[in-house]
């Protein structure tokens, strides 16, 4: 089953905030910013249960930030880089400044 | 009663994003972005209660976006836009122009 994603049209700011407004979430999105693609289990903390992982997946899917490509038994996730970029100019870039600045 | 605000150093990207992550909390935040102090009161949309507006300051506050001072029997609500500008370079003016451009 390949999950739901939203059009580009439909992202609304609060919920890509929202989606971000989490550690773990936003370490996903530092790690996917160079533009790969890697699979869920390479992506999950070790301390984090899978069905934890399920749900901040669908929060950052739900909200126009990730893409969740199935692959066998794996989902391969990457950012939308392209579409965040082009819904919200340079939302993305001034996260990830400000995140390696800390 | 003064409620806590936290210092500057001790605010958190993921704290700041979540608080901003809500529409009337991101409504809030673009009404006092040009450095305007308003009561609770002035800024609480009609159809929502006083008790969710506490929630919604509380959320705000203890990320440190915002300063809650007493005055009377109300607070005087305005965004500690210098404290975010320090910690965050760019991410305010990033988020205003964002939503600006929706």
């Amino acid at each position: 089953m390949i999950a739901n994603h939203p059009e580009r049209e439909q992202f609304r700011l609060e919920n890509v905030l929202f989606a971000l407004g989490n550690p773990l979430r936003l370490a996903i999105i530092d790690t996917l910013a160079d533009g790969k693609e890697l699979s869920c289990n390479a992506l999950r903390p070790q301390d984090v249960a899978k069905s934890t992982m399920t749900h901040h997946w669908r929060v950052l899917r739900d909200s126009g930030v990730i893409w969740q490509r199935p692959q066998g038994r794996e989902n391969m996730i990457s950012l939308r880089r392209e579409d965040l970029d082009s819904r919200f100019p340079g939302l993305l870039d001034t996260l990830l400044q400000v995140m390696h600045r800390q």
